[in-house]
């Protein structure tokens, strides 16, 4: 950087990197290459006749709504059709609580915006989302790191945190199939995890964009909707919602369902940073899935990551060397794999590209700078053939990786 | 705000307050109120078939780069039609120089966390874009405002300032029909402003929203231009454009041609921000103006426009009571009116609203403070007929204060 600008960088934005994520998604353009790196949606799914008769419809029935500048918090029927889903899920919201955001993405920015203050702490999973560690990198929180297993965030973990005086501005979870282990918090952690934040006035921001993606069982229940069983209102809990998983991540189109207590300064910070979520994009959401859309869509997006999901799992039962574990994730998009202690996934990660497959590594989960041997797959943009000819690439290159080891 | 969040409140995000454009857009939904307060396109002009047509092209051809999240630089063929238009103005800047942003103010938003500091000088000319004062609350630095007068920015008051030692992290400058003011900074002064620039390695962050709509004359020449004709490239100025004014605000599709230097932080910030700008809004603005709808619809605007520019300064000329001045912008969307000195605008507004029209008190566009007898009226919004009978209510409505006073 030249010495015009140099001098000039603010502290917050002077140490942001290229993330390993962005990088990698450059390489999945290389049709040679299997990508288990990105996390993107199966685009044979998007539901492209639906979206384009809802452009249509918006145009004609609402050209206003969907050209003009719209009101920050969100247009209208959107919020009130986002309403609905969440009193489905069991929360107590209103209309009025409701943002509507450029993706969950936004949200993160938003909470960053809102609730940190260089070297305040901030508890999260470790490993967890690489996109919320990059939104408050210029905030410069100080992480505090609290681990998880099959169930979900070791929510006694946290409370010997709490018990022990810390006094996080909030936990951050990713509450089901989280990204990027695939595990889910477990039904009574849930239940501890709410009322310890009660006991301890802790915030909770709750980031749920794989909750509909479940391939066993049910719907579980969020965080938030647990939140206002206990307050009659969402209190402790700020949930992230997004349609990037359900309709299309290229709307951008998400929301933050906030206590009330702190919804106004969302929407006055979220004004600063664009005035308003396009409103074409938010009108073409709702004229989508006015009528439903989701209910008939989901079931076919589950039908098929299910089968993929079972592809990899089966894959890496039948291909990988002893030793090497991996979480079997009940939903979601992403399953998390833990090589032997002392391996490094970045070098691994060279040997992979050479045999034509990619994934991220998992060090970049890490907050504090763990998990050097693990890495993260993602089984929703690859065919069933695809996730097999991949899951045997990524064998033959831990196999190589072993002998130059050796 | 209850206990649970009041101590964990940012201290950037503390001090955010409502503004006063947000409140007034509020009451424009109101039909009895003629509104001169936003800064709202005109709506019958907007190409809706077009722009239907290009939504259904874009789902045909380009499904997946519509519906799929997108590269955070943004949509190639969408850059390389801004570069186009970049390339036509003057500047030298290619199309990995462009990063696409939810419409302008994202373009400040992303400015403002890689420039500012708590306490850093950014200079800014006075009175400035609110929306900038806004997107830059949570950085809190330090304004050192510049005045304008009928020439636009002082570049002789700035050249004074930096002499003495001012060294501000940047100048924002709207460079052509300033909002608020409606005044262009001269052509002789661009030429002035840019060889200070280089002196005192100033850079420049030039916001050029309304550029295209100018009613006499022709185009301006952009800063960033003449900043490429003295150093062969873009190196002092980051250029902000958007589709906003020209095509649909909701789209919130805008750009940043930035210096080398700094293009990579930019898109890490972003990536942070949202990951990318919406792909559907890009894509429908891309295949909107692939084939040179901007050429055939900016005179129709100018046209528009023009006329209720004209016939807003009529009506102000005919009504307006002495000692009230208005300046006479050669395009933009917005005039500025100056009371006598002791009069306060946010009073006025409140007989105003009783008579039925609305504006924007000038104090908000002030970092100083200043300009309590200033106003902002909007004419791009309004019928002739509106504008008309709107001119009237607010001589009125001054005549009632005067009263009042008496």
């Amino acid at each position: 950087m030249d010495g015009l600008w140099s001098g000039r960088i603010a502290t917050g934005a002077a140490s942001i990197r290229s993330s390993a994520i962005r990088d990698l998604l450059k390489l999945t353009a290389q049709s040679r290459i299997i990508s288990f790196a990105g996390g993107l949606p199966a685009p044979e799914l998007f539901p492209v006749e639906e979206i384009a008769a809802a452009s249509e419809l918006a145009l004609v029935e609402a050209p206003l709504a969907t050209l003009q500048y719209g009101l920050t918090e969100g247009y209208g029927p959107l919020r009130e059709l986002v309403t609905s889903w969440l009193t489905r899920l069991g929360m107590h919201a209103t209309t009025d609580q409701i943002l509507i955001s450029a993706g969950s993405q936004q949200g993160l920015d938003l909470i960053g915006q809102l609730l940190i203050d260089p070297g305040a702490p901030v508890a999260v999973e470790e490993p967890t989302y690489l996109g919320a560690l990059q939104a408050w990198q210029t905030c410069r929180p100080n992480y505090l790191c609290v681990p998880i297993d099959q169930d979900g965030l070791d929510v006694a973990a946290l409370e010997r945190m709490l018990a022990n005086g810390a006094r996080p501005r909030f936990l951050y979870v990713i509450s089901c199939f989280q990204n990027p282990t695939g595990v889910t918090l477990a039904t009574e952690r849930r239940r501890q995890l709410i009322e310890l934040a009660a006991r301890y006035s802790l915030p909770i921001v709750e980031d749920d964009p794989y909750g509909d993606l479940f391939y066993e069982g049910e719907r579980v229940t969020p965080l938030a909707a647990l939140d206002c069983e206990l307050h009659g209102e969402l209190r402790h809990v700020i949930y992230l919602g997004t349609l990037s998983k359900l309709l299309a991540p290229g709307l951008r189109v998400g929301w933050v369902a906030a206590p009330r207590a702190i919804f106004s300064q969302l929407v006055m910070l979220k004004q600063g940073f664009d005035l308003n979520t396009g409103s074409t994009a938010q009108a073409l959401a709702y004229y989508a899935c006015r009528d439903g859309l989701l209910d008939r869509h989901a079931p076919r997006i589950r039908a098929l990551y299910h089968e993929r999901r079972d592809a990899m799992l089966r894959a890496l039962e039948r291909d990988m060397p002893k030793g090497i574990e991996w979480t079997r994730p009940r939903g979601g998009m992403f399953l998390w794999l833990t090589l032997p202690e002392g391996y490094d996934a970045q070098l691994l990660l060279k040997h992979a590209l050479d045999a034509g497959v990619a994934f991220v590594p998992g060090q970049s989960f890490h907050p504090s700078g763990r998990g050097a041997n693990t890495m993260r797959l993602n089984f929703s943009h690859s065919s069933t053939a695809q996730i097999d000819d991949g899951v045997q690439r990524l064998a033959s290159a831990i196999r190589a990786m072993e002998s130059d080891r050796a």
